[in-house]
């Protein structure tokens, strides 16, 4: 999508094929700056570091990640190694399992010598197929929008949480996919952006939105139960770090509290997934999805702009303060009104996400 | 209570008689600075800027501003203008509006002369009977935390929203007046604490708690649903600024929603409510009860302390960007399980609010 007058996807392999480029998203919406990726290493402490983030993004540059480490050694230790190091960058997102297995699976028959060329291929076919993705779920999302806006006749209120946009996708977004779809149109819509904290990749929303010029207004987290109370919004819609196969969505605290709003209210809510962020061996969300817990200071401090313009951290909570930072929450899929994915709209049931995946579709194998 | 080693109230009156001091709470917990108020206009601002807030320590604070006021000019029409003034200085707090209307219905039949003194003695009592009115609702939540410690066998896990502490009073505190008894009664609990974006005043409640040696743990707003989906929280307690005849909590932005995810998992959600904060005027808040809507720049920008240890404040987000900064939701009755009053624990029902303040007792006239 847009940044100023220039189209960009949140990472690209370089002409050279010895590195790719990606956003330094750690740093948005305040400075914008592209870091050149070159090692497996590199890339497992950019992931890390949240330099990039977004499942369907991690994805793809695991993969990108893998054929890397396969460029300078194409032996199986080297590939098991930096799949390793890749697998343990973030624990929640099942994109990255999945594109690594993958790439493994492609790779384990080849002769090493054969290995670095398939292996940047199929990165790049990871993300042209991401980019597909998105274009589909956009599609299908798009369609919702319609309907509400031919109901309503008056702009539609979407709310979403966190970052599903196109900075956490290679291009499109998830959520943003059909917004940004709809506004291209010309269907009116406003984004209600939840702030989300500790990280704030509200922010990057906001970004985003504004970078292609969709009308939106910024609110803390704890502001959305008062607007669905007060029908300020018309449908919720979230991104998702791993769902399961009867569709609890697990995504970015705090999704959960708008979904209990949303019921609470009568108001829809859609989580919007590509099939990667499926994992299908997994049905109960709350007992089964392992939580990541991230740093504390993540709580303790905030990033923004100092009094200067410049780039700064101020510390809201002392070191002493004791914080606890779980960073995704699972939304029982009986909160879920749909999953918008690229085959089309399934309600939160196993039954019919299998109507869509049937068993011997699943990319299970990949992620044992 | 404890500031280091000293006991502190939130708002003394000087010795001379010719102003009160307060703490600064905008600049809390990073700077501990106390102000001197010495008149109505000093007062209205201190309220308006946050350095006083907590709906009954506004209630106070706008009765010492109307002494002053009248010692300065007795006369109906300054004490008229300076109850207007005050009244404006927050819309939402129903404190406010029954202090203010407690001290001109004490003043109206008193000569000019003889009001100076009598204002200065009500401002007084009710700064006192606040601490009377927190000090017996410590003691009604009290059985409560004990009931749950007999029950559990371990440290009881309460979460709460905003700063209903002692700060926010007179003294004690209304939700922090039962837990600092329980500490000093020998009875474990530990306090799961929001930091309450956009002005972070969980900030203030861990400083509180840390200050008396309660065990406590700060967690973004967005954490609490999934901390109560994994039985981390026993028994959720909030204060509020206004509650309806039935029993509609109206409080800080957010409140809402831990109040859905508490009714979700099974969990009691307990509001702590001296009487002056019900308005029997209003029966369904979120129709009734006006939302007061803050300056967008309390979500744009967030301070703390820079790298050096100074006070500062950053920017999250663009002047440019579009916000909207709602202050308070309203937790309508039915899923709040009890309101923990001066008198008792109330369901949240006309009934039973009734059965402690008959009609006659109500403090009605004061509001009109």
């Amino acid at each position: 999508m847009k940044v100023g007058e220039r189209h960009y996807r949140s990472i690209w392999a370089d002409e050279r094929r010895d590195a790719v480029h990606i956003i330094d998203q750690s740093r948005l919406p305040h400075v914008f700056e592209t870091l050149k990726i070159d090692s497996a290493g590199a890339m497992v402490e950019a992931i890390r570091d949240m330099r990039l983030r977004g499942a369907p993004l991690i994805g793809v540059a695991a993969a990108f990640g893998l054929a890397l480490a396969v460029r300078r050694d194409p032996s199986d230790a080297s590939i098991a190694d930096a799949s390793r190091r890749l697998r343990a960058s973030r624990p929640t997102a099942v994109n990255l399992a999945w594109a690594l297995g993958r790439m493994q699976e492609k790779l384990k028959d080849l002769e090493p010598a054969d290995r670095g060329e398939a292996a940047w291929k199929e990165a790049q076919a990871i993300a042209d197929e991401d980019v597909a993705l998105n274009t589909a779920i956009g599609k299908h999302g798009l369609a919702l929008l319609q309907k509400e806006y031919e109901h309503f006749k008056r702009p539609v209120n979407i709310l979403t949480h966190c970052n599903a946009g196109w900075v956490a996708t290679v291009d499109w977004g998830t959520v943003t996919a059909p917004i940004f779809m709809a506004h291209e149109m010309g269907i009116p819509v406003h984004v209600w952006v939840d702030e989300t904290r500790p990280r704030n990749q509200g922010l990057l929303t906001a970004w985003e939105l504004a970078g292609n010029g969709v009308p939106h207004t910024l609110v803390a987290d704890n502001a959305g139960g008062h607007l669905m109370q007060h029908k300020k919004v018309d449908l919720v819609m979230v991104g998702a770090d791993r769902v399961t196969r009867r569709g609890d969505v697990c995504n970015k605290i705090g999704t959960y509290l708008k979904a209990l709003a949303a019921r609470d209210n009568g108001i829809p809510f859609y989580a919007c997934v590509p099939s990667p962020t499926i994992d299908w061996t997994i049905e109960d969300g709350v007992e089964e999805i392992p939580i990541e817990e991230r740093d504390p200071a993540e709580v303790r401090n905030v990033r923004g702009l100092d009094a200067d313009g410049k780039y700064a951290t101020i510390a809201i909570a002392k070191a002493s303060t004791p914080v606890a930072n779980p960073a995704f929450d699972v939304t029982p899929h009986d909160l879920v009104t749909g999953i918008i994915t690229e085959k089309g709209i399934a309600r939160a049931s196993e039954r019919e996400l299998l109507a869509f995946w049937p068993r011997d579709q699943h990319s299970k194998a990949y992620l044992t």
